[in-house]
Order: structure tokens, then sequence, then C-alpha cells
């Protein structure tokens, strides 16, 4: 098999990645609604505000009552009323009539606009100088300034933020249909693999990649179902894959950094229903040996073992991946938010490959620079002290030192 | 009371938000741990890794052994065992010896480096021909290369991402010391307020505040705690706010846009325990009227009643409070992110005050460009359809087309 596979680019890995569909849709309450992803074009159902209501604390009037005034000819007019908040008062703004209303009120029929309380004076009770001409509904919010009756308020594909919970509550949604969270499985594997409660002995590791890929799925809206540590050995792989593939939508096995482990997973995924191979091998560093499979619908997914290695690879193309699953059609501002800094110390590239580089940004003065955390790629530290990703073109021999970067944040930290 | 107070700068008010304490100390499993934040620095209990190991398929040997080695003059040396992964065999490697070993084995006794087994070829089962030198420590990690026993290995202050769960992980960690999340009450205030889940006669409004503050605490990873919804009087208003300030850390009234009520919110947190004003009005448009105080430890807030302002305000400096109260001391890339687009049109300002317009970004080609929404500042869905906003100096009249701006992004979308 793997003579038929050359290395994919990262652009075509993309590209396969994009193939994959969202999930199912599911009727949620609004409560759990921050942060999920609309499944269908929301409209609304009535005008947002449904009212005409006034902006300011003032008077409302006909507004051609007004034209022409000034501090030295202010027009006078009789004040008939008072607007309460909440209430739609029967009162009349008749011409020569002035009403007064808080911000936020109704405006009393026959009003069409407000005179802000600044430039008013009473001069009696009754009456009122008004020394500013207004215009037609001037200080008012007409019914639907907001959304009209109808119109798309929120696309498909868009997620929840606060402001757009705040116009669903306003429409008084209490239910979004929402594509479901998709189940991401992770399973370990590895004969030096020990679950993090226990002592490893020498030789043994502790398994970090369930916590770094759990902590990136929970990060980008999904729920990691973890399915444990499997020795190298094909039978039992075979069997946690198949239990793997019933309980999620997407299955992610991270390890077999070994040669021999690694055809195990391959080997593996090629007994899966509808199995179709379509990435062996991808052109960076580090990730070389990932896998992207299909069982049917559903991702299935080789990664490194090493824990920097695979949270790279997951950061740069499982985000994504998570995100069509999730069904996030918010082109906006991309996956990652990228800074521009200078670079503090040439990095070095082989051709013929991408690197992605990690990098801690500090602030020196006004500018923001790079400084490329170098050592071995098998150290978690390395990530741990980075604030986000270079990368440098399979093109090019490198960056140098001064030049402006593209730096790729972590996802959501 | 307001004579005496004149409005405060946005850095002004920055600095007394930074004059708040963080929560107390509590300390939870690492399964909840991700996006916490350390209450204090931990210590690497051992070394990670805890042994010496390989990071290649290859061939544990003594490094002197492949001095001067080519594929020309090749050394040569005899297979003695060979390596299992998780297993730390009594395998000794001498002079002239080498004991194959997989990447993540423990290096056998005697062995100071590891040849790549691309750089291998095998004369007959027991002997090795190596035809490249390697020198010593090479393709291996030392115990302790990620933390040594003792390091810090994360300061007080962070907040938790997926590659810091990884190594407290990968160090064995089962709970971690963390600042509790800030308990938030909110309330609303407002005649014309309704639930969502009501329909508004005509002059009433839903009550969005709570959706959109309520979100926005979320995002923070702070725990909203929903008061409901008082009547713009006195005495209901203050027993509510005595009762918030018992169940949360903080409490946010929103509400009073009518100059009445303002007066209300002030009077009512005069009323609490130790009270102190410390910010009666802030020179930013929108968010004007708001209010900041303190009841003992802990802060009292009075935000505008329009839910467009209300978000502007709590995206620009409860955010701040909101990190404040949770601990992080992360430096690194700030609240918000930034980013430069160019402007696409005039934005007028008046100067004595910091405006913040909202902005859509938009990809014209390679750039990016900054599409100010303008539009009735009570209008909900001009926040709908921007990704950030755009600070306007006070010391300038406006931003012109072709500037190049920073658009500080909404807090976590």
């Amino acid at each position: 098999m793997e003579a038929f596979f050359k290395l994919k680019t990262p652009t075509e890995v993309f590209h396969i990645i994009d193939g994959f569909s969202a999930m199912d849709e599911e009727i949620i309450s609004m409560e759990d609604a921050l942060g999920r992803v609309l499944s269908t074009d929301l409209t609304a159902p009535e005008d947002l505000p449904d009212f005409f209501k006034s902006t300011m604390d003032g008077y409302a009037v006909q507004t051609r009552n007004t034209f022409g005034a000034t501090e030295s000819l202010p027009a006078l007019l009789e004040i008939t009323g008072e607007i309460s908040m909440g209430e739609s008062e029967k009162i009349q703004v008749n011409s020569g009539q002035a009403v007064k209303i808080p911000t936020g009120g109704m405006l009393p029929e026959g009003a069409d606009g407000v005179v802000m309380v600044e430039y008013c004076s009473l001069l009696d009770e009754k009456t009122l100088e008004v020394s500013r001409a207004i215009s037609p509904l001037e200080n008012t919010i007409q019914p639907g300034d907001d959304f009209k009756r109808g119109a798309v308020i929120l696309p498909a594909g868009k997620r929840l933020r606060p402001q757009d919970m705040g116009v669903l509550a306003g429409l008084g949604f209490s239910q979004v249909p929402v594509f479901q969270r998709p189940k991401v499985a992770i399973l370990s594997t590895g004969d030096e693999m020990v679950p993090v409660s226990q002592n490893p002995r020498p030789g043994q590791v502790r398994d970090i990649n369930r916590y770094t890929l759990g902590a990136l799925c929970r990060n980008m809206g999904a729920d990691p179902v973890h399915m444990g540590i499997c020795a190298d050995h094909f039978e039992p792989l075979r069997e946690m894959v198949d239990d793997a593939l019933r309980a999620a939508d997407t299955v992610w096995i991270s390890g077999g950094s070994s040669v021999g482990t690694r055809d195990f997973t391959l080997r593996v995924f090629e007994t899966l229903p509808d199995f179709e191979l379509q990435v062996h091998g991808i052109s960076i560093s580090p990730g070389k040996p990932t896998i992207i499979g299909r069982s049917g619908a559903k991702p299935v997914i080789g990664l490194p073992g090493h824990p920097a290695s695979a949270l790279v690879v997951a950061e740069i193309f499982m985000t994504k991946m998570l995100r069509t699953l999730s069904g996030i059609r918010d082109a906006g501002t991309g996956i990652h938010t990228v800074k521009r800094a200078v670079l503090k110390q040439n990095i070095p590239s082989s051709g013929g490959r991408e690197d992605y580089v990690r990098i801690k940004l500090v602030h020196d003065g006004e500018r923001l620079t790079a400084i490329p955390i170098f050592g071995k790629s098998g150290l978690i530290s390395t990530l741990v002290e980075a604030d986000g990703l270079a990368r440098i073109d399979m093109n090019t021999e490198g960056l140098y030192e001064g030049d402006e970067i593209d730096v790729m944040l972590f996802s959501h930290t």
C-alpha cells in the first residue's frame, strides 16, 4: 500500500479535510447555545425592536413644530403628558404639543421625533421652550431597525458569540437548531504507555496525548471520548478502534512512533467498513507520519506518538477537521489568530517540506519579537514555552533574523 | 456625590481595575483543569523524562566506536540484543557492541548515543555496519531534558492550555491548585424589561443583557449568577443587590439608562458595607455612564442599559476585571487579539473622549480591510455584524480612509 502513496502537501491535506461533512442537527436550549454552531439560517419572527422608541431622555413632538427653532427664537410647546417606561400610553401628540419621554420609552401616537432634554427648558409646568430644530425620526429607533420580521439574523455555520446570543434573546428564541458537537475517540498506543495515575517504571512514560489532544478537542467545542491505552498488537488495537468508531464521530490514534507500530495503525484502519486511505504521510516537520482516512463518513486519524509532534499536527490539521465537522462556515478571522512579529534569530530549514517552528512572542518596547524555540522536537517543554508556530514554506531555506514573520497563535489559549 | 466626580479616562479605569485582588485558591482535579488559572508556581516532582531514551529507531552504541566511520570505511559492531518498548532491560553495551532500540526506548547501560537505522546495515544477524560517526548523546533525550526535578514548570497566573495539561499529565499531577472562578451576579433593571420567555407588550423589551453579559462571563471562564429583573425602585433594587453580593464575587447591574434610574444604582451601592465609589462615568463612547465601586473586596458595577453599550463596556473593561479576579498574570498576548487592517471609510470623532467604533473585517485580496459599522448605538445588530472594535484616541478628530488601524477582536469568538 505504502508504495502507492506519496507524501501530501499541507495544502492538499487541507483540501481533503474540506471534503468531510458537518454533523447532524439537534435542537438545544438557548441556555446551552453559547459557542455552538447554527445549522440553519435563523430569521426574525418579529421586528426588533417591535415598537417606535426614543433613544434619549427628552420630549416627543411633531418635529415640524421645531423647524427653525434656535436659542434666540425657541419654539414654544404645550406639555400634555409623560410616558412611563414599559407602557404604551393612550396619549396623542398633536401639533404644538410635547410629551415627556425617557430613553427607551415608546413614542406616543402623532409624535415623529424626540427633542433631547438638553435643548428644552420649562417656562412653567405646562410650557416647553425648544431651542433646536430636529428632523423627523431624530433620536428614535423605528420598529425593525435592528432586524425586520423575516430577515436573516444569523446564518447557518455561525458560531454563537455573546452578541449573537443577545439578538436571539431579544427576539424571544428559547431554542436553537445547531450542529451536534463532534465526539472524538482518543486512544494511545505503545507498550511503554501507562495511565497518568500510575507510576511509570524505568522505560515507561505516562500517556500525555490523552490530555493534550482531549484539551484541544474541548477548546474547539468537541467532546473527547477517552478509549485508553492499547498495547502495540494488531488484534487488541483492531477491537479498540472498532469500539471507538461506534462510540464517536472520528477516531484519533496517537502513538506507534516506531516503524512497526505505524504499520499496525494503517493495517487496523484497513479492516474498517468502507475504509478509504486519503493521506499517508504529510510533507511537514514535525508530523510527517500522519495518516488520514475515512470509514464511511467518519475521519480516522493516525497521529505521531511524540506528544509535541502530535499536538503540532493536531493544531495545524485537526483544528480544521473539527471546524469542518462542527459545521463552522465563519470565514471571518480564520481558525488561528496570526500576529506579525520580528524574528530575533535565523531559522534554517531544509527544502521539500513545510517546517513548523515553535515561537515565543516577547514585547520589545513597541515591537513584538519572535524568538524561535529550538531543541529536540520530542520535548513538550518547547510547546509549553511557545505562544504559537511559524510556518516555513517548503520552497525557502529558512527565515532570517530581522524578517517580519507571521506567527500563528495556538488555537484558543 | 456626582459633583465631586469627574469622568475617568480609560487608562485611569484600567489602573483602578488592577487594584482588585485575585480569588482564593482551590484544589481541583486535572480532568477539570483546562482553562483554569494556576494559583501557585508548580515545580517538577521528578525529572521529565525520567530515563535516558532514544529519539530514533536505530542501534544504541558507545559513540566513540563510530568516530571516523564513513560509507567507505564503516565501523563494524557486534549486535548483542534488542530493547523492547517500556522495558528496562539488563543489557550492557560494551565497546564494539550495538543493541537494537526503538524510538522512545530506554538506552541500555554503557551506551551513550543512538545510530539511526538509516546509517546501519546488517552484514549478518550479529554484525552491524555503521556508515556515519555520531557524537555523544546524539539521537537521545536525557533525564530532565524537558524539566529537571524541582524546576518551575508553570508559573502562578498561567491559564492552562493543552500543552500545559500535557506536561502536568507527564509528571503525574492528578490535582492542581487554581484560583476559584469568579461568580458574577448579573441583574437588569428597568420597568420595561420582561424575561426572554415572555411576550413583551408594546413598550416592553426582553432582557437581552442577561444573555450577552452572561455569555461574556462564560467565555472568560467566570460563572454568571442570574439574579433576574428588578423594577426601577430603590427598595427592591437594594434588596436584590444585597442578595447578589452574598451570592457572588462581583455584582453587575445593567440598566437604568434614564437619568433617574442611574441615580438609583449609585444610591443602592452607597448602602452596601464598606462601599467606595471609584469610577462615576468614563470618557468613552459608548459607555459613559458606567459606575465602578467596591464593597469591601468585591467590585460592584453599574453598566449602561442599552445592550450594545453594555456589551462594549464589558468587552473593554469587564474582560480585564475578570482576568484580574481570575488571577491571570499571563502578559503574553493580552486580553484581546489585535489585527492590523486598512480602514475603508473615514470615522469622525469628537475630541475629549475615546470612541469605540464597531468594525467588520473583510479580506480584500491579500489585504485585510476594516469597514466601520455606523448606525444607532442602541442597535445590537451592529455588534452582530462586527468582528471587533477600533479605538479612536481622545486627542484625535477621527481616523481616515486608508489608515492602517488596529482592530481589537471580541474576546474569544
